[in-house]
């Protein structure tokens, strides 16, 4: 387990893709390594990124944001995804990768992380439970994007 | 409807506050004028705020953060609060936030706005769908903090 550093991109594309795949949204996929590389290691990035490794090989990934709490006053971690690739699972890597960003978000000062999971995903919702996360059955995701966006600013 | 500018930090807490009591969270509510001022007018803040005023009062307020589409390879918005105040309500205070926001989100380049309704809120739900939002009934919110946050580090 490890930071991303330069010359991660194309593992976290790897990765991330993966997951779009999983999650049907492979249309919408834009992202390049050249984006990773430039928004992860700029100054004051926004982003920050964990790599799994199993036997040298990328295993998976966390990609976090940093995010806002408006009741805490203070930053906290939003994390964006997380990801095992298909022949790297049932060795633990998601209980790692989750480890690994908690041990960070506290380093930093965060009180919370907050994330989604979709409802169908039985398998990852047991694994937040069993790390102690607390599933909302209230909140609902919105967003609002393309034309619709454009309209609402016109 | 404008940028909140150094000095709005009260009434930040005002509306943020007003919200927490809504949603029944004023336990945990903690944030102060200084957290705002500090976090909204640094170098690169990664939070952002607009103020709705109806006859020079106060009538509302967004607080937004700077977020990120591991699909897109680039900064989205979340948004993390809208409130309108008890005593300005009807009068359009919400879609005028939404409009404003959506401006912002467009002129820096973002090309997508999501954040969280509680499944209640009907009135909520109603106004995002009449804007164009998409509301998902698939994900699910996660948290995790205090004790357990710190456990899963350990």
């Amino acid at each position: 387990m490890r930071a991303a550093r330069p010359g991660d991109g194309p593992a976290l594309v790897r990765t991330t893709r993966a997951l779009a795949e999983h999650h049907g949204s492979l249309d919408g996929f834009a992202v390049t390594a050249v984006d990773f590389e430039r928004d992860l290691f700029c100054d004051s990035p926004i982003i920050g990124a964990l790599i799994a490794e199993d036997n040298g090989d990328v295993a998976g990934s966390v990609v976090w944001h940093r995010s806002y709490s408006t009741n805490r006053g203070h930053e906290i971690m939003y994390l964006e995804d997380i990801v095992v690739l298909p022949e790297h699972r049932r060795k633990g890597v998601a209980r790692a990768l989750m480890q690994a960003t908690a041990r960070l978000a506290i380093a930093r000062g965060y009180s919370k992380i907050f994330w989604m999971v979709v409802d169908w995903n039985e398998g990852g919702k047991k694994l937040y439970q069993s790390l102690g996360a607390d599933i909302d059955p209230e909140h609902r995701l919105c967003t609002i994007d393309g034309d619709a966006l454009k309209a609402l600013a016109a």
